[in-house]
């Protein structure tokens, strides 16, 4: 089962609860925002190209998909008016994701994005191109030789398909302190594959010295089963268990149910770069977020963000729910984050808990 | 009243009666087709560029959206293969329409087409890169020279907006025998005031010696009132207006009402061209296609196809319903396109009625 077919039948990611996931990616952007107004400020200064082309990879479709862009259009901006460049780049940039992907709700909103642009760079500003690029960012999506500055924030710890022998990691539907080392491997192999195949196509649609910054889910710990990267996902195994318990799903359907996800080191991702060999790496750090970060007042008008363990339910359900409906079906979803909500709560008044981001900025080798 | 803003406000042209618009548009793509091989051979020929840059203008969301970009991805195929170059370009595909088109529908097409393409040509052939470009073609939509053949069918007749004065129009909906020279002044300024944009912003964007094929909705005679493009909007009036006398909709209303569009004659599209400079002409020619062939069951498995008027109903009714459901409201759809309809079978029954199409084909100069 691969992710992109499960997104192409539930017509991608969005739903109503699309809003609390959207927090959570909002703060991680301005969190690693100095990372990537670095990277784009070198690139744009030691090529000072004609048109600056960047690709946003999984930009999604909500009210963060033309963050990043738009702060690195006003960045470039800032350092050409620094450096009394008069003529301004052309901006060629490119909104990848997959072809089931709401890009009609991020085209119609463009007009009006390109307007607030201008107003706020001033006339000068050369003109920015927006382009929807569907398709998987495991193939490849661009020319060779044509991309300046490759943006992913919050994706590629998604893997292309769920690894083989799933059935074998029983009850638990990611990686646990029960998972048999084969599950463990089939997973890590995965990521290997899938994450190697992401660089070769970059380095190849990157010119030479171009950049890239990738934001991804990981973990500090070299135990891939630690507890901050598989936690949040054994806490919604427990509610299947208990609909399993309550005769709501079978065991079996439950038994070869696994998350495509893999939440990497840092020494696996740094592994994977210098295996691949087309890039070298800049910066590569963590960052923490609070799970109590998806229900951020600050960033929402929605009443009904009532408590924490229901905010993170919300937001995971966004994340989920497509991969949880294909499996189990539409009829059990709200009992099911019903319950994830409540054993949330529970466990979140309890202790600290939180998601671990690795952010790596790369450069092409020559 | 911009089209775009009309657009924008019912999500595209796209609706139920698509498939009868569409049938006419195949049947031009299929009568147009030697121009635009001859012209993207040449370019492909006279430059081997390592990627293809092609654009869709107009490319709107049905089943013929792709079949252009497909026929010349095919066409520089078979050529490389006779000259037995090995390698084949890339190929960088821009479908461009405006932000209220359906491209999730051609995204999610795109796959199927895509493994339909390597079928077909083979695993050696260069990887094909599609894009969405949300935007008015009556602005720039690519960065500067990075276009090799640009291609346009049936969109460019449509004006960026409704000629100041229509009002003198009374109860003609576009230029007819009675429409007062002001008018007819207008709309001949809105169109050189479009038609020189678009060939300024395109000239900038394709690289020299870049080629690109137009079809367009035009006449032969020179009088801008003649029967050949006009009768179709004095029976829709005609509908109209019967309407006005029914108390239906106010003659005001009617009035205030007109469609922005322009089908201009070969001399007045040669002269826009020649004024513009950037072009040189290969090819201009004008073709013939009936009425009727909105209704060829050749290409149609649907048996409402009852009868000659009502399918030319059908296919108008897909092109206007947005434009008319904008300024006269939804309620009076059904029966405006029934009377119509009935107007057309009668003329039809007692005249021959044809479409005049313009292809030009273009070269951009050094």
């Amino acid at each position: 089962m691969k992710v992109s077919e499960v997104l192409h039948m539930n017509g991608g990611i969005g739903d109503s609860s699309y809003a609390s996931n959207s927090l959570i990616q909002r703060e991680v952007i301005f969190m690693t925002k100095a990372i990537a107004e670095e990277a784009v400020s070198d690139v744009y200064c030691s090529m000072f190209p004609k048109t600056l082309c960047i690709a946003d990879l999984g930009c999604s479709s909500g009210p963060n998909t033309l963050l990043v862009v738009t702060q690195t259009v006003k960045t470039v901006d800032k350092i050409r008016k620094k450096l009394c460049r008069q003529s301004s780049p052309e901006f060629q940039i490119y909104l990848n994701d997959l072809p089931g992907n709401d890009f009609n709700s991020i085209f119609r909103s463009l007009p009006r994005v390109q307007e607030e642009l201008k107003e706020e760079i001033g006339s000068e500003f050369g003109p920015c191109f927006f382009n929807g690029v569907p398709g998987s960012f495991y193939s490849r999506l661009c020319p060779t030789s044509t991309l300046h500055f490759v943006h992913s924030s919050y994706s590629l710890m998604w893997l292309s398909q769920v690894p083989k022998g799933v059935e074998m990691n029983k009850e638990n539907i990611y990686l646990a302190s029960t998972s048999p080392p084969s599950v463990i491997n089939a997973y890590y192999e995965q990521f290997q594959k899938d994450f190697s195949m992401f660089l070769k196509c970059r380095s190849e649609e990157l010119v030479s010295g171009g950049r890239m910054v990738l934001t991804i889910l990981g973990r500090k710990s070299e135990d891939p089963t630690s507890k901050e990267c598989c936690y949040i996902w054994d806490l919604l195994a427990m509610a299947l268990k208990q609909m399993v318990s309550e005769g709501l799903i079978e065991e079996e359907k439950l038994n070869s149910f696994g998350i495509p996800q893999y939440t990497p080191s840092p020494l696996e991702l740094k592994a994977e770069v210098e295996k691949e060999r087309s890039f070298s790496i800049n910066r590569l750090e963590a960052s923490e977020i609070n799970w109590a970060a998806c229900g951020n007042k600050l960033y929402s008008s929605d009443d009904s963000f009532k408590d924490d363990g229901y905010n993170v339910a919300k937001c995971m359900r966004s994340v989920a729910e497509p991969l949880l409906v294909r499996h189990f079906g539409e009829s059990i979803m709200d009992k099911l984050f019903h319950k994830y909500g409540e054993i949330l709560s529970d466990c979140m008044s309890k202790e600290e808990t939180k998601f671990v981001n690795l952010t790596i900025s790369m450069t092409k080798r020559e």
